[in-house]
């Protein structure tokens, strides 16, 4: 079998913290094309969030197969410091390969790379779909992939993202949805005055505060089969009013709200500006992602049942955890995310097992296998 | 009787912007000598607070015989911009008289010089109590003239403050006391984390959310015969966190409270730090007055018998607003507060009638005599 363990090294080697360009996609292009790979590459989008490059490869199978496509991305988050090894120089140690991205994600693509050597081309269809901005703002990356694949008529049958979901070991989860996410801005208007004269100005600040008692007293919902209840956070508060002796005109709050698909964004938007105006303010939704779910199926057993061969492991479906890109490709066809295990990600050290982008190369094998059928 | 519009006219030319010095002491000087006064002054402490001038004047009565003190400020607050004439360039325009401290209080201090000079030496003791900082921070100001005149052991029988206590003609309302002031810091330290993850993390904010929700919703006390009820504003909040994904690991908030005689700053610490530990915060209050009541008695009767016999007017005895020097100045004697109309007082184009200054200067004479005689 091709050897993940070199493959993401070339990955890792390449320094991409978000947004990607150039060289890391070079290097994936350069492994993709001997594989029998049409490769797509285009950039797109300009300042702020962009431009961003983005990859799509296809190796096309017979006409009427199935198209199985893999999902991921070449961007990482800067190393920080602090690191035992230079964090874009690969090193092995131990069991461990060393580098920003091992987990998140380069070690993964290179498994699916090596997965897919072991894939004879008449199997089926498959595809990458690599964008270089899922750290950063992804509003030029796996949407814009999606346009472009949409654009040419290419529509996968399943899609596997390979972020890291394992926790513990290798294959312990996968996830079969997303929760939702929005975040609201809250703003109260009042009248600023002098403390010793209050009937002579409005204080907006009791207000703020009884509307965001009321919002963390909500009980959004118990859960349901498949996620855990929507949970709501207020994660900042703003007045900066530096004079003690003045109430002040404005008084600002945030809140992030994670929720299931008991609820959308707009329903969720509905219900705080309703709380809001009831306390004289306002609510200024964002929503950055609605829930998905690909309920329990054929899919989610096509994996359980490779990782079973491969590791002994049942893998749990889980909902858990913050929005991937997950959330776009939903659209397109059933997704199921399942990788690395995702202790080290974001953090310093970034490191995965060598012996695990091996197994991880033999489960996609046989999930590509299996799905193409 | 001496012109106690040139005299005002002449504080005024004299800039004075907090802390005051040098200039404006050598004109109140000036004026002071020709009168019969021993005057001393004196700088005290150090930066950030000071050094602060300050001004003690004093004619002595015969052995035995009564003081009265007059206390008040040559300091101002700035002027800012926007005036019809310079702030420090005094001028008369129609029956007002403009310039920065023509209420507060440049205008009652010539007053008062205005008065004493018609005040036979024998009468009794008179004392001018004249800070250069009360519109600052007030650390080096009149508590350094208490310190001063207590080491000297003179002790006033009655002190009459001039601050502009009039609000809507000049006579209509004295202080007889005023609220206590307290602001109190509050913070909340949790665990920062992701707001995906929120059993690992521990977002102070909700705990603050509570603690300001039941500080709200105290009911301090009704009011006394002599106060209106104590009120707490919270005048601040601050987290600053910019990360929308993140649950902060400090909330802090800030409030003010101005309250009556039924409290102390000591007894109300006691309450809010109470309330925010109940919650998991913390409480760090400054008490920056204590309330005091100078109840009404001999003393109110001789001022309102003076305003009522020069204007018609009975004053009303109150205690609202802001605080003032009076806060040190009652460990020494019954103080009361008398002087012009507010309305302009810390605004552009700050004006008095210069009228007033005249009656004023006849209800001042009053004073002096009835307290002394």
């Amino acid at each position: 079998m091709t050897d993940a363990i070199s493959l993401a090294e070339k990955l890792i080697a390449a320094p991409s913290v978000t947004p990607a360009t150039g060289l890391v996609f070079d290097v994936m292009e350069a492994m993709l094309e001997p594989l029998g790979f049409e490769v797509h590459r285009f950039v797109k989008g300009e300042a702020p969030d962009g431009p961003v490059e983005n990859l799509f490869a296809i190796r096309r199978g017979p006409d009427g197969s199935k198209h199985f496509a893999f999902a991921g991305h070449l961007d990482v988050v800067p190393p920080g410091e602090g690191w035992t090894s230079a964090p874009f120089a690969p090193e092995r140690r131990g069991d461990l390969l060393y580098g920003r991205g091992a987990v998140d994600m380069k070690g993964s693509i290179a498994s699916m790379v090596a997965a897919v050597a072991e894939v004879p081309a008449e199997a089926g269809t498959v595809s990458f779909i690599i964008t270089g901005d899922e750290e950063g703002p992804a509003v030029y990356g796996t949407r814009a992939l999606i346009d472009f694949m949409q654009e040419r008529g290419e529509t996968p049958d399943l899609c596997l993202v390979g972020e890291p979901t394992s926790v513990n070991q290798l294959g312990d989860m996968m996830k079969i949805g997303r929760r939702g996410s929005v975040n609201i801005w809250l703003e109260v208007e009042g009248t600023q005055g002098h403390v010793a004269y209050p009937h002579l100005a409005d204080n907006p600040l009791p207000k703020l505060v009884a509307i965001l008692a009321e919002l963390d007293a909500l009980v959004l919902d118990e859960g349901t089969n498949w996620f855990q209840p929507s949970n709501l956070e207020i994660t900042d508060l703003e007045v900066g009013n530096p004079a003690h002796n003045v109430i002040p005109a404005v008084a600002k709050a945030r809140i992030s709200i994670r929720f299931n698909d008991t609820h959308s964004g707009a329903s969720l938007s509905e219900t705080v500006s309703a709380i809001a105006e009831k306390h004289g303010g306002v609510a200024k939704p964002v929503i950055s992602g609605e829930p998905f779910l690909t309920p329990p199926g054929e899919f989610s057993q096509i994996i359980a049942d490779a990782v079973k061969a491969e590791t002994g492991i049942d893998p749990e479906p889980s909902t858990t955890g913050g929005t991937s890109d997950a959330r776009f490709l939903r659209a397109v066809c059933p997704v199921i995310e399942f990788g690395l295990c995702n202790a080290t990600m974001h953090k310093r050290d970034e490191a995965v097992a060598m012996a695990d982008l091996e197994t991880l190369a033999k489960i996609y094998a046989r999930i590509a296998k299996a799905v193409l059928g």
